[in-house]
């Protein structure tokens, strides 16, 4: 069993090779430090058409960074060599809306009508606010971040609608507006914030209570910084409950060839 | 008397034409459309070296678009023409920390030791917010700025010394991180907020009764986002009681022939 998570100097292809080879099977956070890690949502073709407009329509939550040929495992914008029914650690099935199981690869149930979609993740902003000297709450508690459904809808399309989810992280003031400044350079990985302070305008009760993950403390000396979360995409997909539908086990992303510092674009 | 402010396709020198020609005495918010105005401080030559220093020290409260040479009233980096002691339609004089007169131009009062300072000013980025669909509410109030003396401490310079001085506009937190997004492309002009929620932090104890200006409603939506003031040299300079200063009339800018878009850093 491999159970080394972070490896001075390992690429994305390093992270990747390791998973396919069967031995790691933990949360991605922290491998191959720099490189862009992605959400995967994999749906039947004639959901694609549909889900790819959701995407562009909606940004902030969905920020598309790949997407393949139907029945085509290979995402090569992402990675040459990546075959996306292995380059994860842990998958989840879905049938019409229910998790079906979780599985390590996906060979027994690929089939030839499934395309791929890969979308940006907060991993990549967070390592810029870290080498920016701020602090992560829910990394500093060692816990989820923490996510809510908000009353923000998404611009629906076809059958996909819903509410953003967004996740939050505490910052002091100046500390929040250097958090803007930062995640505005990264538009592909959910940009800016789209809410901060006044967690009540956005639908959200109680922050101590998120819809998903931990809760973190927030300081009197604090604002509560809201992202588009990369959760969105996958509620939204919960509500249309398609025949069938993949998508990656929480916290075990899809490794990628793409370094954080080539999606800045300034 | 000329009582015009905005003049349709109307330069920075222009405006400084029609100020030095005698008619117009109104404050300059308004003319010149897209062009600079600045703040002015002139000290006596033996401060020059501090106040230069305490500016580069202070680039948030005290941006240095110019200096001129000591004795010289030209500013040939803000307008090839400009002439100091005309081009501004009101100014005041202070001896030894107190206002002895305000008068139209300063013939009568320079001096060959004079060093004049000229200091971005929040109204090139308020034209860029308001050019973003932002409302500036001191503008809907039709009233000046509120500005507040904060805890933050300036970092000093030989005499110069003392607290920041911050403007506050309300703003919805979407809004709020818009108009982040919007002045971090102005750091001549301000830059981006130094603050913004919760002005107990930095020692403002009621945001209703502001030291400088006038108070504006912040309502229930909306956050108080601060920036670093202009007022902030004048404040610092008061407390150093120099035995001669001039200054501008607040809200009587020095025009410029910089374009504000000139200004924006990327």
């Amino acid at each position: 069993m491999d159970t080394i998570t972070s490896i001075k100097g390992e690429t994305g292809r390093d992270a990747r090779r390791r998973i396919r080879a069967g031995g790691f099977r933990k949360p991605t956070a922290g491998m191959a430090p720099g490189y862009v890690q992605g959400n995967l949502a994999i749906l039947p073709k004639e959901f694609a058409a549909d889900f790819t407009r959701f995407c562009m329509l909606n940004p902030k939550p969905c920020p598309l960074l790949g997407q393949s040929e139907p029945g085509d495992w290979r995402l090569p914008m992402l990675g040459e060599d990546l075959d996306i029914r292995t380059d994860i650690p842990r998958y989840r099935v879905w049938k019409k809306g229910e998790l079906i199981e979780e599985v390590d690869d996906l060979k027994k149930v690929w089939r030839d009508d499934l395309v791929s979609f890969v979308l940006g993740c907060s991993f990549s902003f967070e390592e810029t606010l870290i080498d920016n000297g701020l602090e992560i709450r829910h990394q500093s508690c060692d816990v989820n971040v923490p996510m809510y459904r908000t009353n923000i809808e998404c611009t629906p399309a076809g059958p996909f609608h819903g509410p953003m989810v967004v996740s939050m992280r505490p910052f002091k003031p100046a500390d929040a507006i250097r958090a803007v400044q930062v995640t505005t350079r990264f538009p592909s990985v959910h940009g800016a914030p789209v809410h901060l302070g006044k967690p009540e305008m956005i639908g959200i009760k109680d922050i101590a209570k998120p819809d998903y993950g931990d809760a973190v403390p927030v300081r009197d000396d604090e604002l509560p910084v809201f992202w588009a979360c990369g959760v969105t995409p996958q509620s939204v997909v919960a509500t249309v409950k398609p025949e069938f539908c993949i998508t990656h086990a929480p916290g075990y992303m899809l490794v990628t060839d793409l370094l954080n510092s080539q999606l800045a674009v300034l």
